[in-house]
Protein backbone atom coordinates (compact mmCIF):
# COMPACT_ATOMS: atom_id res chain seq x y z
CA UNK A 1 0.00 0.00 0.00
CA UNK A 2 3.10 2.21 0.90
CA UNK A 3 4.41 1.54 -2.96
CA UNK A 4 1.17 2.21 -4.49
CA UNK A 5 0.55 5.53 -2.48
CA UNK A 6 3.98 6.79 -3.28
CA UNK A 7 3.84 5.96 -7.03
CA UNK A 8 0.39 7.66 -6.47
CA UNK A 9 2.56 10.97 -5.27
CA UNK A 10 4.76 10.95 -8.09
CA UNK A 11 2.41 10.63 -10.60
CA UNK A 12 0.62 13.83 -9.38
CA UNK A 13 4.25 15.34 -8.83
CA UNK A 14 4.44 14.56 -12.61
CA UNK A 15 1.24 16.14 -13.55
CA UNK A 16 2.01 19.46 -12.17
CA UNK A 17 5.46 19.90 -14.07
CA UNK A 18 3.78 18.44 -17.19
CA UNK A 19 1.10 21.12 -16.19
CA UNK A 20 3.41 24.22 -15.83
CA UNK A 21 5.73 23.35 -18.86
CA UNK A 22 2.37 23.03 -20.84
CA UNK A 23 1.48 26.95 -19.65
CA UNK A 24 5.18 28.11 -21.01
CA UNK A 25 4.87 29.43 -24.34
CA UNK A 26 6.19 32.56 -26.30
CA UNK A 27 4.16 35.37 -24.59
CA UNK A 28 4.40 33.64 -21.09
CA UNK A 29 7.42 33.40 -18.79
CA UNK A 30 7.59 31.41 -15.55
CA UNK A 31 7.46 34.32 -13.34
CA UNK A 32 3.90 35.26 -14.58
CA UNK A 33 2.27 31.90 -13.97
CA UNK A 34 0.24 31.98 -10.40
CA UNK A 35 0.01 28.53 -8.48
CA UNK A 36 -3.72 28.38 -8.95
CA UNK A 37 -3.19 28.64 -12.65
CA UNK A 38 -0.82 25.78 -12.61
CA UNK A 39 -3.49 23.58 -10.18
CA UNK A 40 -5.87 24.37 -12.60
CA UNK A 41 -4.22 23.46 -15.56
CA UNK A 42 -2.86 20.00 -13.62
CA UNK A 43 -6.40 19.54 -12.48
CA UNK A 44 -5.71 19.43 -8.87
CA UNK A 45 -6.84 21.37 -6.05
CA UNK A 46 -4.31 24.23 -5.28
CA UNK A 47 -4.00 23.24 -1.55
CA UNK A 48 -2.48 19.53 -3.13
CA UNK A 49 0.44 21.67 -4.99
CA UNK A 50 2.16 21.61 -1.22
CA UNK A 51 2.26 17.91 -1.02
CA UNK A 52 4.54 18.56 -3.81
CA UNK A 53 6.62 21.61 -3.81
CA UNK A 54 7.52 24.29 -1.39
CA UNK A 55 6.65 26.93 -3.15
CA UNK A 56 6.31 28.24 -6.66
CA UNK A 57 10.66 28.93 -7.26
CA UNK A 58 10.81 25.16 -6.07
CA UNK A 59 8.81 24.01 -9.19
CA UNK A 60 10.45 26.55 -10.90
CA UNK A 61 14.14 25.20 -10.21
CA UNK A 62 12.82 21.48 -10.96
CA UNK A 63 11.54 22.60 -14.53
CA UNK A 64 15.20 23.94 -14.90
CA UNK A 65 16.45 20.60 -13.65
CA UNK A 66 14.10 18.50 -16.25
CA UNK A 67 14.99 20.84 -19.16
CA UNK A 68 19.11 20.73 -18.07
CA UNK A 69 18.85 16.78 -17.99
CA UNK A 70 16.59 16.13 -21.24
CA UNK A 71 19.31 17.93 -22.96
CA UNK A 72 22.34 16.36 -21.92
CA UNK A 73 20.55 12.96 -22.37
CA UNK A 74 19.97 14.20 -25.71
CA UNK A 75 23.46 15.10 -25.88
CA UNK A 76 24.62 11.78 -24.77
CA UNK A 77 22.82 10.63 -27.71
CA UNK A 78 24.24 12.92 -29.81
CA UNK A 79 28.12 11.67 -28.99
CA UNK A 80 26.80 8.15 -29.78
CA UNK A 81 26.38 9.99 -33.51
CA UNK A 82 29.50 11.18 -33.05
CA UNK A 83 31.49 8.07 -32.98
CA UNK A 84 29.42 6.00 -35.43
CA UNK A 85 29.49 8.95 -37.84
CA UNK A 86 33.02 11.53 -36.72
CA UNK A 87 31.72 15.55 -37.27
CA UNK A 88 31.55 16.74 -33.91
CA UNK A 89 30.34 20.32 -34.28
CA UNK A 90 28.37 19.08 -37.02
CA UNK A 91 26.56 16.94 -35.29
CA UNK A 92 26.25 18.77 -31.85
CA UNK A 93 25.13 21.98 -33.17
CA UNK A 94 22.35 19.50 -35.49
CA UNK A 95 21.51 17.93 -32.25
CA UNK A 96 20.70 21.45 -29.79
CA UNK A 97 18.66 22.17 -33.17
CA UNK A 98 16.44 19.56 -32.90
CA UNK A 99 15.90 19.64 -29.13
CA UNK A 100 14.54 23.44 -29.71
CA UNK A 101 12.43 21.87 -32.62
CA UNK A 102 11.06 18.85 -30.37
CA UNK A 103 10.44 20.93 -26.96
CA UNK A 104 10.71 24.69 -27.35
CA UNK A 105 9.06 25.22 -24.89
CA UNK A 106 11.50 23.55 -22.20
CA UNK A 107 14.53 25.39 -23.79
CA UNK A 108 12.49 28.47 -23.71
CA UNK A 109 12.33 28.46 -19.96
CA UNK A 110 16.48 27.58 -20.20
CA UNK A 111 17.29 30.86 -22.42
CA UNK A 112 14.60 33.03 -19.69
CA UNK A 113 15.48 32.36 -16.79
CA UNK A 114 19.21 32.60 -17.87
CA UNK A 115 18.87 36.48 -17.61
CA UNK A 116 15.72 36.44 -15.30
CA UNK A 117 15.07 38.58 -12.09
CA UNK A 118 15.59 35.24 -9.86
CA UNK A 119 19.08 34.84 -8.65
CA UNK A 120 18.41 31.10 -7.45
CA UNK A 121 16.95 30.77 -11.30
CA UNK A 122 20.13 32.47 -13.19
CA UNK A 123 22.43 30.10 -10.80
CA UNK A 124 20.32 27.01 -11.85
CA UNK A 125 20.42 27.79 -15.85
CA UNK A 126 23.83 29.06 -15.69
CA UNK A 127 24.98 25.45 -13.94
CA UNK A 128 22.81 23.14 -16.40
CA UNK A 129 25.26 25.37 -19.37
CA UNK A 130 28.37 24.64 -16.90
CA UNK A 131 27.56 20.70 -17.07
CA UNK A 132 27.92 20.94 -21.07
CA UNK A 133 31.25 22.98 -21.04
CA UNK A 134 32.84 20.53 -18.53
CA UNK A 135 31.55 17.64 -20.61
CA UNK A 136 32.87 19.31 -23.83
CA UNK A 137 35.83 20.56 -22.36
CA UNK A 138 36.71 16.71 -20.94
CA UNK A 139 36.38 15.42 -24.74
CA UNK A 140 38.58 18.24 -26.13
CA UNK A 141 41.05 17.57 -23.78
CA UNK A 142 40.97 13.72 -24.59
CA UNK A 143 40.42 13.71 -28.27
CA UNK A 144 43.31 16.58 -28.57
CA UNK A 145 45.12 16.62 -26.11
CA UNK A 146 44.67 20.47 -25.46
CA UNK A 147 46.15 21.76 -21.90
CA UNK A 148 42.26 21.23 -19.11
CA UNK A 149 42.38 25.16 -19.15
CA UNK A 150 42.17 25.83 -23.20
CA UNK A 151 39.74 22.74 -23.24
CA UNK A 152 37.36 24.95 -21.38
CA UNK A 153 37.71 28.41 -22.74
CA UNK A 154 37.34 26.96 -25.85
CA UNK A 155 34.13 24.42 -25.11
CA UNK A 156 32.58 27.33 -23.48
CA UNK A 157 33.17 29.73 -26.41
CA UNK A 158 31.34 26.82 -28.32
CA UNK A 159 28.42 26.46 -26.13
CA UNK A 160 27.87 30.09 -25.72
CA UNK A 161 27.55 30.33 -29.61
CA UNK A 162 25.23 27.16 -29.73
CA UNK A 163 22.90 28.57 -27.11
CA UNK A 164 22.35 31.83 -28.87
CA UNK A 165 22.23 30.28 -32.16
CA UNK A 166 19.35 28.33 -30.65
CA UNK A 167 17.72 31.42 -29.26
CA UNK A 168 17.52 33.30 -32.19
CA UNK A 169 16.35 30.07 -33.79
CA UNK A 170 13.17 29.89 -31.83
CA UNK A 171 11.48 33.26 -33.38
CA UNK A 172 12.21 31.24 -37.06
CA UNK A 173 10.90 29.92 -39.56
CA UNK A 174 12.35 26.40 -40.85
CA UNK A 175 14.65 27.37 -43.72
CA UNK A 176 16.20 30.43 -41.45
CA UNK A 177 16.80 27.74 -39.30
CA UNK A 178 18.98 26.03 -41.79
CA UNK A 179 20.96 28.81 -42.54
CA UNK A 180 21.18 29.35 -38.81
CA UNK A 181 22.29 25.91 -37.94
CA UNK A 182 25.20 26.00 -40.70
CA UNK A 183 26.11 29.78 -39.30
CA UNK A 184 26.83 28.44 -36.09
CA UNK A 185 28.64 25.03 -37.42
CA UNK A 186 30.63 27.79 -39.09
CA UNK A 187 31.55 30.13 -35.92
CA UNK A 188 32.47 26.82 -33.61
CA UNK A 189 34.97 25.71 -36.54
CA UNK A 190 36.66 28.77 -36.24
CA UNK A 191 37.02 28.32 -32.46
CA UNK A 192 38.32 24.96 -32.88
CA UNK A 193 40.61 25.99 -36.10
CA UNK A 194 41.65 29.40 -33.64
CA UNK A 195 42.49 27.73 -30.24
CA UNK A 196 44.32 25.00 -32.28
CA UNK A 197 47.05 27.47 -34.21
CA UNK A 198 47.32 29.01 -30.68
CA UNK A 199 48.22 25.75 -29.25
CA UNK A 200 50.49 25.06 -32.02
CA UNK A 201 52.04 28.24 -31.57
CA UNK A 202 53.12 27.79 -28.19
CA UNK A 203 55.40 24.69 -29.17
CA UNK B 1 6.83 80.56 -26.12
CA UNK B 2 6.41 77.35 -28.45
CA UNK B 3 10.07 76.28 -27.75
CA UNK B 4 9.65 76.82 -24.25
CA UNK B 5 6.90 74.00 -24.11
CA UNK B 6 8.68 71.61 -26.89
CA UNK B 7 11.55 72.15 -24.25
CA UNK B 8 9.32 71.35 -21.29
CA UNK B 9 7.89 68.07 -22.84
CA UNK B 10 11.08 67.32 -23.99
CA UNK B 11 12.39 67.47 -20.25
CA UNK B 12 9.43 65.45 -18.61
CA UNK B 13 9.76 63.09 -21.36
CA UNK B 14 13.48 62.24 -20.16
CA UNK B 15 12.46 62.52 -16.36
CA UNK B 16 9.81 59.68 -16.96
CA UNK B 17 12.67 57.50 -19.09
CA UNK B 18 15.43 58.03 -15.95
CA UNK B 19 12.60 57.26 -13.50
CA UNK B 20 11.96 54.01 -15.46
CA UNK B 21 15.89 53.01 -15.94
CA UNK B 22 16.26 53.96 -11.78
CA UNK B 23 13.25 50.86 -11.34
CA UNK B 24 15.32 48.43 -13.25
CA UNK B 25 17.37 46.46 -11.46
CA UNK B 26 18.41 42.64 -10.63
CA UNK B 27 14.81 42.07 -8.77
CA UNK B 28 12.84 43.96 -11.47
CA UNK B 29 12.17 43.15 -15.05
CA UNK B 30 10.31 45.66 -17.26
CA UNK B 31 7.58 43.73 -17.66
CA UNK B 32 6.76 43.83 -14.08
CA UNK B 33 6.74 47.63 -13.79
CA UNK B 34 3.51 50.12 -13.54
CA UNK B 35 2.78 52.86 -15.12
CA UNK B 36 1.72 54.30 -12.20
CA UNK B 37 5.19 53.54 -10.64
CA UNK B 38 6.87 55.01 -13.10
CA UNK B 39 4.89 58.21 -12.98
CA UNK B 40 4.91 58.29 -9.38
CA UNK B 41 9.19 58.16 -9.25
CA UNK B 42 8.95 60.44 -12.07
CA UNK B 43 6.83 62.55 -9.79
CA UNK B 44 4.45 63.53 -12.53
CA UNK B 45 0.75 62.16 -12.75
CA UNK B 46 -0.31 58.96 -14.45
CA UNK B 47 -2.28 60.68 -16.79
CA UNK B 48 0.75 62.79 -18.02
CA UNK B 49 2.18 59.77 -19.19
CA UNK B 50 0.35 59.83 -22.22
CA UNK B 51 1.13 63.01 -23.47
CA UNK B 52 4.59 61.70 -23.93
CA UNK B 53 4.24 58.03 -24.74
CA UNK B 54 1.67 55.48 -26.06
CA UNK B 55 1.79 53.28 -23.50
CA UNK B 56 4.28 51.14 -21.82
CA UNK B 57 5.25 49.48 -24.27
CA UNK B 58 6.18 52.17 -26.29
CA UNK B 59 8.26 53.61 -23.08
CA UNK B 60 10.44 50.29 -23.27
CA UNK B 61 10.91 50.33 -26.55
CA UNK B 62 12.53 53.81 -25.75
CA UNK B 63 14.58 52.50 -23.33
CA UNK B 64 16.02 49.74 -25.53
CA UNK B 65 17.17 52.03 -28.54
CA UNK B 66 18.51 54.44 -25.52
CA UNK B 67 20.85 51.66 -24.23
CA UNK B 68 21.46 50.80 -27.47
CA UNK B 69 22.60 54.21 -28.30
CA UNK B 70 24.20 54.42 -25.22
CA UNK B 71 26.67 51.38 -26.18
CA UNK B 72 27.30 52.45 -29.39
CA UNK B 73 28.35 55.82 -28.70
CA UNK B 74 30.37 54.09 -25.92
CA UNK B 75 31.91 51.84 -28.75
CA UNK B 76 32.53 54.78 -31.10
CA UNK B 77 34.90 55.94 -28.70
CA UNK B 78 36.65 52.68 -28.26
CA UNK B 79 37.42 52.74 -31.83
CA UNK B 80 39.37 55.65 -31.28
CA UNK B 81 41.39 54.25 -28.68
CA UNK B 82 42.26 51.47 -31.16
CA UNK B 83 43.27 53.95 -33.92
CA UNK B 84 45.63 55.24 -31.55
CA UNK B 85 46.80 52.21 -29.21
CA UNK B 86 46.37 49.17 -31.38
CA UNK B 87 44.38 45.62 -29.97
CA UNK B 88 41.09 45.88 -31.64
CA UNK B 89 39.70 42.88 -29.32
CA UNK B 90 41.34 43.70 -26.17
CA UNK B 91 40.12 47.17 -26.25
CA UNK B 92 36.29 46.50 -27.37
CA UNK B 93 36.03 43.60 -24.51
CA UNK B 94 37.09 46.10 -21.80
CA UNK B 95 35.09 49.26 -23.23
CA UNK B 96 32.06 46.84 -23.18
CA UNK B 97 32.84 46.05 -19.73
CA UNK B 98 33.14 49.17 -18.70
CA UNK B 99 29.55 49.83 -19.68
CA UNK B 100 28.01 47.30 -17.61
CA UNK B 101 30.23 48.79 -14.57
CA UNK B 102 28.43 51.98 -15.42
CA UNK B 103 25.47 51.40 -16.68
CA UNK B 104 24.50 47.93 -15.50
CA UNK B 105 20.87 48.45 -15.54
CA UNK B 106 20.91 49.71 -19.53
CA UNK B 107 22.82 46.21 -19.87
CA UNK B 108 20.01 44.13 -18.07
CA UNK B 109 17.33 45.77 -19.60
CA UNK B 110 19.19 44.64 -23.00
CA UNK B 111 19.56 41.36 -21.83
CA UNK B 112 16.73 40.12 -20.48
CA UNK B 113 14.11 41.90 -22.85
CA UNK B 114 16.67 39.45 -25.67
CA UNK B 115 14.51 36.48 -24.78
CA UNK B 116 11.73 38.00 -22.68
CA UNK B 117 8.18 37.54 -23.56
CA UNK B 118 7.58 40.79 -26.19
CA UNK B 119 8.14 40.14 -29.61
CA UNK B 120 8.42 43.55 -30.26
CA UNK B 121 10.83 44.04 -26.94
CA UNK B 122 12.93 40.58 -28.78
CA UNK B 123 13.05 42.32 -32.59
CA UNK B 124 14.57 45.63 -30.73
CA UNK B 125 16.93 44.01 -28.92
CA UNK B 126 18.04 41.83 -31.61
CA UNK B 127 18.40 44.65 -33.77
CA UNK B 128 20.57 46.58 -31.62
CA UNK B 129 23.33 43.69 -31.60
CA UNK B 130 22.78 43.86 -35.12
CA UNK B 131 24.42 47.11 -35.19
CA UNK B 132 27.51 46.42 -33.69
CA UNK B 133 28.10 43.06 -35.72
CA UNK B 134 27.38 45.27 -39.14
CA UNK B 135 29.84 48.06 -37.96
CA UNK B 136 32.22 45.39 -36.57
CA UNK B 137 31.54 43.26 -39.51
CA UNK B 138 32.72 46.54 -42.35
CA UNK B 139 35.56 47.06 -39.79
CA UNK B 140 36.85 43.54 -40.27
CA UNK B 141 36.55 43.65 -43.97
CA UNK B 142 38.01 46.96 -44.57
CA UNK B 143 41.05 46.27 -41.90
CA UNK B 144 41.80 42.66 -43.23
CA UNK B 145 40.48 42.27 -46.48
CA UNK B 146 37.75 39.53 -45.62
CA UNK B 147 34.89 38.78 -47.91
CA UNK B 148 31.22 40.43 -46.80
CA UNK B 149 29.99 37.25 -45.61
CA UNK B 150 33.15 35.72 -43.95
CA UNK B 151 33.27 39.07 -42.30
CA UNK B 152 29.96 38.77 -40.85
CA UNK B 153 29.81 35.62 -39.47
CA UNK B 154 32.92 36.19 -37.48
CA UNK B 155 31.74 39.58 -36.45
CA UNK B 156 28.32 37.87 -35.29
CA UNK B 157 30.49 35.02 -32.89
CA UNK B 158 32.82 37.97 -31.45
CA UNK B 159 29.36 40.20 -30.75
CA UNK B 160 27.84 36.97 -28.90
CA UNK B 161 30.80 36.07 -26.96
CA UNK B 162 31.35 39.33 -25.73
CA UNK B 163 27.83 39.86 -24.99
CA UNK B 164 27.22 36.87 -23.02
CA UNK B 165 30.37 37.77 -20.78
CA UNK B 166 29.00 40.91 -19.71
CA UNK B 167 26.14 39.06 -19.02
CA UNK B 168 28.18 36.69 -16.63
CA UNK B 169 29.89 40.08 -15.01
CA UNK B 170 27.01 41.06 -13.53
CA UNK B 171 26.42 38.82 -11.20
CA UNK B 172 30.40 39.01 -10.50
CA UNK B 173 32.90 40.50 -8.00
CA UNK B 174 35.50 43.33 -9.49
CA UNK B 175 38.28 40.24 -9.25
CA UNK B 176 36.43 37.34 -11.39
CA UNK B 177 35.19 40.09 -13.91
CA UNK B 178 38.94 40.95 -14.25
CA UNK B 179 39.18 37.12 -15.32
CA UNK B 180 36.00 37.54 -16.77
CA UNK B 181 37.35 39.69 -19.19
CA UNK B 182 40.66 37.89 -20.06
CA UNK B 183 38.50 35.02 -20.92
CA UNK B 184 36.48 36.56 -23.29
CA UNK B 185 39.71 38.24 -25.00
CA UNK B 186 40.99 34.79 -25.77
CA UNK B 187 37.49 33.22 -27.02
CA UNK B 188 37.35 36.31 -29.55
CA UNK B 189 41.48 35.66 -30.78
CA UNK B 190 40.49 32.15 -30.88
CA UNK B 191 37.68 33.55 -33.20
CA UNK B 192 40.05 35.68 -35.44
CA UNK B 193 42.70 33.06 -35.65
CA UNK B 194 40.29 30.06 -36.80
CA UNK B 195 38.71 32.42 -39.04
CA UNK B 196 42.53 33.53 -40.80
CA UNK B 197 42.83 29.97 -41.23
CA UNK B 198 40.00 29.48 -42.36
CA UNK B 199 40.39 32.14 -45.31
CA UNK B 200 44.01 31.55 -45.77
CA UNK B 201 42.90 27.65 -46.81
CA UNK B 202 40.83 28.88 -49.39
CA UNK B 203 43.58 30.58 -51.27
Amino acid sequence: MGGHRAQQKEKTRRTIIDAAFRLLNQERSYSSLSLREVTREAGIAPTSFYRHFEDMEELGLTLVDEGGVALRQLMRKARQRIRDQGSVIQTSVETFMEFIQSSPHVFRLLLRERSGTSLAFRKAVSRELQYFVVELADYIQHTQGYPAEEARVQAEAMVILVFNACAEALDCKPAERKLLTEKSIRQLRFVARGADEFLKGRH
